[in-house]
Parts: structure tokens; sequence; C-alpha cells
């Protein structure tokens, strides 16, 4: 399931992704994915999105600070995808936040096809209709494991569904992974979920192998580079975290993925 | 006055608030929020606004990127959590600049109740109504002293006035405190202001003792975490002071708050 | 042609850079534009942007994230530059990629009258009608050389033209200059041209000399910065460097100008 392939052709190929992401993180999203070596654009007109999403390789949806005119573009941005059968990834940020975001993903759900949805468990357990209580970013408590509300989800959309967490569960309705990499820093950065959502877009736009096991690559590639920049000895707090971060997302090799990836299947 | 419970409280309750803040500094606000121990929610669609401010735990209102949607979405937001008893933080950016942005306040101001209004000299005195003549950010010349300035403003709009500057000069129109920590680099990168503003909301959301006295805690553990920042020995320039800038919000401590503050109270 | 007056200038005055930018990199626009000893305002509303633009000293217009409402503000904010005689500078970011931004380009050069267009060798080789092959952000393949393809456009728009690679090539449609000056790394972060065009807006508002000695110098100055940034120990990756380049940006001294710049005239 670990493969390194995915890292070479995104490096061979910088392929082009496309995203419509909140303004808080659109930065962080652009250096990430460029130290990654694909392709950031960011482009939100409702009168170019299709032009763009049409040439990209992945396009990525991020509800962060959605309105309703970017709501629309969205629309027309998964259709142009869909239609060039280029991956959609979802993110669905703070949708158990307002009525307006569950609308505003239930008119994607009805329009689009997702490659992908990732999100924290109360986002996804929100998109499932399954009750869970949460107590700051990650909490572990609700009804039913987060491999079965995965697992729900991924069945339900025909998609594959990752939850991001101290233990990430990542499912496409059959088989589902457990991965255990990343740093508790992460968590103390705006948006590390979102621009783990950005990377995962270039992941999806290499076609190696399964969407399952492009997302896996993704976040192990992700948390391993997190696992890096915590232990930097210049990392004084989350603001130089921040920036090792990025550094990081540029120098994980092949032999740290190998010897560091903490990936086990689900067996239910 | 000086008093470590609002940290502490922020950490041990992480309150919700929620910014509407401008897209030049919207980073830095969520991650200077997430250092201090809170969490940030930023939410800007009409739609949404008003779920979003009653939840909260305090609502800051930024005009520095202000466009007519956003200033009527600004308009609901106060107005929820006015009715939800939910502090409101009015940063008005520039509002010297143009005949919009003073237009915009005025119709913040004829709708929402404001806790606490935070801005340099040149615009705490445009919404005065008290000429001041600036020279760079923040000039010492006009007519009456800031404290005269801070105190009319207070009490004309029955709230907490806070005027950031070499000093920090702030009042509730009775009682006027001024604050002497900070560090000249705060001045030297882009919404040093804005940040402050988003922290202060976390101090209000604490609601110990008067909003006073969350305010001038809050400029005190700003200053200091600046004052921290200023003086490392990586920092080597406005860039790397603006990731040590994020790293201190999140480690001053009761020690420091207790040995560094410099607070006095303004004996008229 | 490389003279440190410029800069001199700008730290004396402080003068006040009106920037139209996208929302990935209008905070890097704004802390370089200090570091650098100006005084950024972003402004986007349609109701203001005549009075900040008419107040400020340059006028800089960014498509990056173009949407039909910041277009329709940019003609608005042009015209009131144009009237005052202040400069405008287009940075035509990713014009080629959708017909959008193509017609939004045409409205403006319509209306406006441009001091100076920079962006990299496929969107000015777009503007000039030229066809140019882009392999990755900044290939050397194509139709014409770069120094006719600005050369070109200048005499058309009556304007200077610089295009930003591995070489940079500036021209009035007179004189050309070729600048070696600059870093890999730089091409490694998101918006570094776009940084530049903000920078270049406050070297235009010295009014030194002419537009061209104006933007040579912007050139040379900002890849100093990057070659400097780039060679720092603690610069461990991208993210580093980005914090990195923003320190520099404000210590380039007149003795590292004379020193390192690396500029001729193209002799035709």
């Amino acid at each position: 399931m670990i493969d390194y392939t995915h890292v070479q052709k995104i490096k061979e190929s910088s392929p082009l992704i496309h995203n419509m992401t909140n303004q808080v993180v659109a930065n962080d999203v652009a250096n990430g994915l460029i130290a990654l070596g694909a392709s950031p654009i960011m482009a939100y007109a409702e009168e170019e999105v299709a032009d763009v999403a049409s040439t990209a390789k992945a396009l990525v949806l991020n509800i962060g600070t959605v309105t309703p005119d970017v709501a629309k573009s969205m629309l027309v941005a998964g259709q142009a995808a869909n239609q060039h059968n280029i991956p959609v990834l979802l993110d669905p940020v703070g949708v158990g936040a307002t009525r307006f975001r569950k609308q505003v993903v239930k008119e994607l759900f009805s329009s689009i096809s997702f490659t992908a949805i990732r999100g924290n468990v109360a986002e996804i357990a929100t998109l499932a209709g399954v009750e869970w209580k949460t107590k700051g970013v990650d909490a572990e408590e609700g009804k039913g494991s987060k491999a079965e509300i995965a697992k729900a989800l991924a069945n339900e959309k025909e998609c594959v569904v990752a939850i991001s967490g101290k233990e990430d569960v990542l499912s496409d309705g059959e088989q589902t992974y457990i991965i255990s990499n990343g740093h508790a820093m992460m968590g103390k950065i705006t948006g590390s979920g979102c621009l783990l959502s950005g990377l995962a877009g270039a992941f999806l736009a290499t076609k190696v192998d399964s969407v399952l096991a492009g997302l896996v690559n993704a976040h192990v590639y992700y948390g391993i580079a997190g696992e890096k920049a915590a232990g930097r000895v210049d990392v004084k707090g989350t603001g130089s975290f921040r920036a090792a971060l990025i550094d990081e997302i540029s120098q994980v090799s092949k032999d740290e993925i190998e010897k560091f990836a903490k990936v086990k299947e689900e067996v239910q």
C-alpha cells in the first residue's frame, strides 16, 4: 500500500491542482503544494472556474469561508471536473457549524461526484448523519466507531472517505486503513487539515493505483513531514513550526516513508 | 488589575471566537488565537454569520478589507451577538482613509452595541470626531491627549476604548490605564493591531472581572509576547519576527506577566 | 542605471502603495512593502478604491484571484490613479489560463494607461499576442526572444514591460536591460512575482529618474534580497526561506547593491 511512486510522479509531472479553498489557509496550501512538487492555482470566479478545473489534474473544494457566490462557482467547477474525469476532493470545513454550510454541501453532493472527502470526525459524522459529541478539535466520543462512519459514508457517496485525527481512518467502503503518523503540533496551526486536503489533491492527480492508495500515501507523507518538523531544534512554537512544516513537505524521502510509515489495515 | 486568570480561563475553555477580519491578516489572527488557547472561526456569508456569532463566545469585526457584502454580514452578526449577550469588539482599520469606511462604521454603530473598540490613535480620533495629524502609523501630535480621546469615545459609545501605540491607552470612560509593554518590531509587521484585536476577543470571552480588565490584560500579554519575540536570537528581521511572535503568544507565563507588566492608572 | 536613491526615498517618505492583489499573497505583499520602508494599503470595494488610489503614491493591480466585482473596482481605481498621475502597475497573473482573465485584462487596457506591466514570460507573451510554450513556470522555448516580446509590448502599450525569469528582461521599447540577480528558491514560494510587483509599486512611487530605472532597481534589489535569504544557514526549505526573504527585504545595503547587481544593457 505504501508506495513512493505517487511522490515521484508529482515531482516529475508537477500536476496543476485547482484549489477553491478558504482565505485563511490559501497561502499555506499554495506553498505546501509547491514544496511537494505540484503547481497550485487558485481561481474563484464563476466565469473561469470551468476553464481552470478542466485543465487541472485535480480539484479541491474547501468550504472554510464559503459564500453563496463561491458555492455557485464550486458547482460549476465540480461539474466541469466530472465531465473531464478529473478527481474532485471535498473538505467540508465546519459543516456541522451552520445550516448554510449543510445546505452548500447538500447542493454540492446533488451535482458533483466526489472522488474523496476528507475532514475531521465531527465533519464526517455530520455528513454521515451520525451524532458525534466534540469537545475540542478531535474528540473520540460518539456513537459508532470512526471506521464505521468512514465506511458508511464511503459506501453512500461511492468515494474514499478520510477522517483526520490522532489516528487517521481511511476507507473506500471495502478496505479501511488506520494511519498513526503525525504530531500534536499539527493540530495547533490553523488549516493543517486544509493543507492536507490540498496535498491530497496532488496525490489523486497521479492516478497511481487506487484512490484509496493515493489518500493513504498522502496522509503518511504529510504525517511524517509533521513529525520531522516537530523534531527540529529551531522550532520554538507554532509560528516556527508552520514554516518548518512547509520546509519538510519538500523533503520526505523514500527511505523515511518506508522506515516511519505507521499504517495498518482494519480487519473487521 | 493584572491577573493571569484570563489566560488560564482561555486555555481551559478554549472559547470559540468569531472573526470577521481582513484577508491580509486572517491567517495570523487564526494562528495567534490557537497559540493563546482559543478556537478561531472565520465566517462571512450573511446566510450563516448569525448562527456562528450566537454560538461563539466573542465576535471581532475588523473593516480592513471590508466590502458592502461583508458590511451587511457584520450588521447581522453583531445584532445576533448583542441578542445573545456575546461581547463584540470593533477594529475600525483605516476608518479615516475613505468615506466608505466612515459610512460602514456609522451603520455598525447605529445597529450594534459594542463592548470594546480598539485601534490606533488616528482611527480612534476619527471616531471621536477629533482632528489628529498622522505622519506614519503612530503620530503623537494632535488636539487633546490620547487619554482624553479614549475617555470621550468610551463615554459616547458606552464601551471600553483602546488606543494602541508606543504607549497603549485604555479607558472605560471612568478609569484610564496606560500600558508601556510591546516592541517597535510589532509595528513593522502587517496586521499586528488586527492580531491584538483577535486576541482581545478571547480575553473578553472569559468574562473575568470587567471589560476594561480584560482589555488591559490582553494588551499586556500581547506586548510581553512581542518583547520576548523581539529578543530572540533567531529573529533576523520582520519575517522571522512574525513567526516568533506566534510562538511566544503560546508561552507567556504568569511569572513573566507579573514581572514585566508595565501598567499605570492615569490619575486626572 | 543602478542607483540606491530609490530605496533611500522609499525609506524616507514611506509612500502609501494601494494594492489590489490576490488573496493568496496579500500578507506577503504587505509585509514585504513594510520591510522595504513603504506603507501598504489593501482596498477592494468599488465604493472606496478611487479615494484610496488617489491618495496613494502608486497602484498595483494583480489579477491572481480576480472576480467580476474586483475587476470592476480595478477599473475605477485605475482611472482615478490616471487622473491624479499616480503610477499604475499591472501584474497579469495567469492571463493565459482562462478567457475570463483575458477579458478582464482587455477591459483594463481599454480604460487605464499603465506605467508598467510585470509578469512571467508566458503572461507577457499572451499580452503581446505571441505564441509561447510553457512547461513549468519559466520555459525558455518560444517564438522570438524575451527581449523582442518585452520591447514589442512596451511599444504597443507605451509603458515599461518587465519579464521575470532566471534572467529578468525589462524594456521601455527603446532600451532593454537584462538582470541576472535572484535565486531559484524564489520560484519555489507562491507569489514571489506578486511580491515583486508590490515592491515595484514603491520604486515607481519615488519618481526618481525614469520608470525603467525604477523597475530595474526594484528587480535588482529584490533579486539580491533573495540571494541573501537563500544563503542563510537558518533556511531549511521554502517555508523558512519565505520568512527570511521578508527579513532580507528590509536590509539590502547600498554597498551590496553596488557589489552584487548583475545588470547589462541589451544592445541590438
